[in-house]
């Protein structure tokens, strides 16, 4: 088993988690929490999305986010921006990273961000274009990379291209989301492998939901490939309102106690995490959907 | 990577699963379990325990169960035995295939049934050695494997002795089991490749509790070197009364989703065993601990 020796894990709780969750969280909320993750020492924070808050209220206040944060050195708070416009309201409110989100299914991309993927595509490439001039970085995201709720399986030849087509773009980054958790070690692994023909292994994010249990053992299989960046929140935040019957993100407690124990290096304190994902899971008034967060809380209770 | 190309699922729900609920479950609903798991494809199925009613009241009646039970021809109903009087109870009963429960750990050892590990052996040997004469197949369990409560992380080299004991004193099969939940890839990997250089790799199965969400990865860790018997509880049920914090078993249907999704064959319909999952939830009043049977469930719902 040949497993890297060190993985940076992208912390997307307080957007990508948030953004899904049906109780929206007050800007001072979302400002501890993601000061809280970063004091764990989190090195990628995804704060915010610079989106329509009449479509996804849960972001509303972004640039709030942004303008109250007390960043520390070395960590990056990406944002997400579905275009030019979002672009230039992410950069006024002090974005310096940024994300584009895509998808490998027709049907999704047309059902989530109301246009084909080549038209998503084309929206993204000056939003790059002024990012590279800006050096601003922008991370590319994925979506449906294992399956699409409308059109069931997709093929890793699409992913491909859609991955090769952010990364040509510019896109420092390429984050492979399994966005209805269906996939299983060996299809990631097929998914990763095929990608990885197109776009450097160590340029490759996986980003897995875990509605059908499946994420750790997704995070293994590619890892033992030589993925080295791995998404998830805190508390399992999140999920996907147009994805019926999709549950959280990966918990990042989880991610971080199977690293540990693999001996992989995080920079990361599993127990400000849990202690983090307790308060938000708190404020959105449930338990912190993490098998680790509740058992932490079982021995200590 | 190499996968077995079938797995034999071990369905330990009706007795290591509802043994450690909190609720009794009469005998009608456990032979109905029993029936409709044997039915969804399963073909070990564990029936019950012949262990004091006073120190696990959820296992009284473990004859009757054996007695009313329909059982399905090429369907194994093991139960677990503590010693020759149990054996002798569980036989008048019909009981053709039986399992021994030791301990990789002394403490635990001690404090779950109460005596040391020498005198656990010891006390099993006899009951082994009549099994054979009886032509009655035996299954070792070990606990602890990967961690214990009182004494914290378990030597490999304890966990292959232990083994190596049960293995020639007759066990046709050893689980190893991480109790607790406590393992991670790296270390079940470790541990399973100790005890493979004393028991054949096709003689051990392994038996993970998904206490820090482990379970499924560690799985996938012990496919990779060749296990091919994995033990699993419907349902997710149950847990470890004696360990705080133990949450339950790795959940049969989040273990055939990911072994259907690798393409190992198992022979069992999934949507038959979530059904089966559903009534014993419902029973107990609470919801499966499957994620997939909770994904299920909101697709159909």
């Amino acid at each position: 088993m040949t497993l890297p020796s060190r993985v940076t894990v992208v912390e997307v709780g307080p957007r990508d988690g948030l953004q899904n969750e049906a109780r929206p969280v007050s800007v001072d909320d979302r400002v501890e929490l993601i000061e809280s993750l970063a004091a764990a020492g989190l090195l990628v924070v995804e704060a915010g999305a610079f989106v329509s808050p009449k479509w996804v209220p849960q972001m509303a206040g972004s640039d709030e986010v942004l303008g109250r944060l007390t960043r520390r050195p070395g960590v990056r708070y990406p944002v997400l921006v579905p275009n030019m416009k979002g672009y230039e309201r992410a950069r006024a409110a002090g974005a310096d990273e940024i994300a584009v989100f895509g998808a490998a299914s027709e049907t999704f991309s047309q059902r989530n961000i109301n246009c084909s993927i080549a038209e998503s595509l084309e929206r993204f490439a000056p939003v790059a274009e002024q990012a590279g001039a800006d050096g601003v970085r922008v991370r590319g995201y994925v979506s449906c990379v294992l399956g699409c709720p409308y059109e069931g399986p997709v093929e890793p030849d699409k992913v491909a291209e859609v991955s090769a087509r952010l990364f040509e773009m510019g896109c420092a980054e390429i984050s492979l989301g399994d966005t209805i958790g269906v996939g299983t070690p060996g299809k990631a692994r097929a998914m990763l492998d095929t990608v990885a023909g197109h776009v450097p292994m160590e340029r490759l994010a996986v980003h897995f939901h875990d509605t059908y249990g499946q994420a750790l053992a997704n995070v293994l299989a590619c890892l033992e490939m030589g993925v080295a960046t791995v998404d998830s929140a805190v508390a399992g935040l999140g999920g996907c309102p147009y994805a019926k019957g999709a549950s959280g993100n990966l918990a990042t407690e989880d991610l971080l106690y199977m690293l540990r124990g693999l001996g992989i290096e995080t920079g990361v304190d599993l127990d400000s995490v849990a202690a983090a994902g307790r308060v938000i899971s708190d404020r959105l008034g449930r338990q912190p959907a993490s098998k680790v967060a509740q058992a932490l809380a079982a021995r200590s209770g």
